[in-house]
């Protein structure tokens, strides 16, 4: 199976994403709704908690993980791939790559919760693929809550959406990276307040893409990937926000499981 | 010593009102940072923190409890008065009591977050001290991460509470309980959206005030808290914007002791 780990349900757009290109392999997912949201807590913690995620994805058949969360990915992926011997998969790597090959000004913008933009994770990768590129990044720590209400059309979500981007704007940027799980569900409220010309890369999108590209080029794993049973969703808490959350990703109902 | 804890560091609130009324009966606090908020949570994960967080206080010396997190006292208290031989403090009942007394028209608002207000512990605790009181309650979840985010005179936060007050101003309330740690932060902001001529009730003060009666009712408790040195702040988490919260509520710099 296919594991995938996030702090709470924002990473089932990766694994929307994923079904998407994958549908023949099966997943495993868990979000960690007990102690959600990661964004805001210290990078030790986000760690021990991406250990824990892990080790439970493991333990019932993962083969492969993704890391589905921004903030893990950001501050936990080196140390997560030294300590497992599983093909990790995050969704920096994959949204940077495609944001390099998009830009055409080489200004490009990052936004994301206060601990991912706090690494610089987004800028290091940058620049370790082309130094030439500029960054401008940008936490947006209200936005997680405003899509956890279901607050996806109301005045004041645009509001502070503009108030977020202003700086990035002023900057000229011709990209912009949505570097957090809950992101996608306001994509459509971003485009006109970054600017329509502006490319927005999903990282959720850009995540499925590698690991497709991956398992087609391993056909073994893919193989044995491809023959275990249904997609399950764990969580370590259940809440009807969650669900509801679940519901508008996946665009259906999703049985989330007590972890 | 005096315990106190929360989900967070809005249970600060608690903190100070208590030190400003008794200053001779030190403190020890924990803030769940690690797992913070409760609010979103369900009632067994908030239960089983909250008992964690009061074994914590007790072995470090405590010898009373208050439960400074509304959504913990909501879901909790009763059971943690039954686990637990030492008085325990919450922040529920003093309000509630405040308010049943304060209000003239029988019309009481309640502001909360989702975990708080989905109880009904408000409505309950009314009820069981005058059944002829209305209450009106309001889940307000985007308020606490506008608190955490400081963003406490913002354009914003104004609209978003008025989009909250809203219809607790149609059921023209003369009474409002503040039923999360976090508000009194913005009772500011809060007091020209609802009415100048509604009462506030702020939860922190009022189980200060409920904890001085006690204490002077029972001296040699009291003189057996007043002996053992200075107050401590735990957390599980140690971040930047709990300082400035920390901070902010204390009017002075708070060392947060990792816990």
């Amino acid at each position: 199976m296919i594991g995938i780990f996030d702090s709470g349900v924002g990473g089932m757009t990766v694994a929307r994403a994923v079904e998407k290109l994958l549908p023949s392999c099966p997943q495993i997912y868990f979000g960690d709704l007990a102690r959600t949201p990661y964004g805001s807590k210290s990078p030790e913690t986000i760690l021990r908690y991406s250990v824990q995620n892990m080790e439970f994805l493991l333990s019932r058949g993962a083969k492969l993980i993704i890391i589905a969360c921004n903030s893990a990915a950001s501050v936990a992926s080196d140390e997560l791939g030294k300590l497992f011997d599983v093909p990790i998969f995050e969704v920096i790597s994959p949204a940077v790559r495609r944001a390099v090959a998009a830009t055409g000004t080489g200004r490009i913008g990052v936004i994301g919760t206060r601990a991912t933009i706090k690494t610089g994770a987004y800028d290091k990768e940058i620049a370790g693929l082309d130094s030439d590129k500029r960054v401008f990044s940008q936490a947006c720590p209200l936005l997680v809550p405003l899509v956890e209400e279901g607050w996806l059309n109301k005045r004041e979500t645009k509001m502070i959406l503009r108030r977020y981007l202003y700086p990035l704007k002023l900057k000229q940027v011709d990209t912009l990276v949505l570097g957090c799980t809950h992101y996608p569900l306001l994509k459509k409220l971003i485009q006109p307040r970054i600017g329509s010309r502006v490319t927005i890369i999903d990282s959720s999108e850009e995540v499925a893409f590698a690991l497709k590209k991956f398992l087609d080029a391993n056909r073994q794993l893919k193989n044995s990937l491809s023959s275990e049973g249904e997609n399950k969703y764990y969580v370590s808490d259940v809440t009807e926000t969650a669900k509801s959350i679940a519901k508008r990703i996946f665009g259906r109902e999703i049985e989330l499981l007590s972890a």
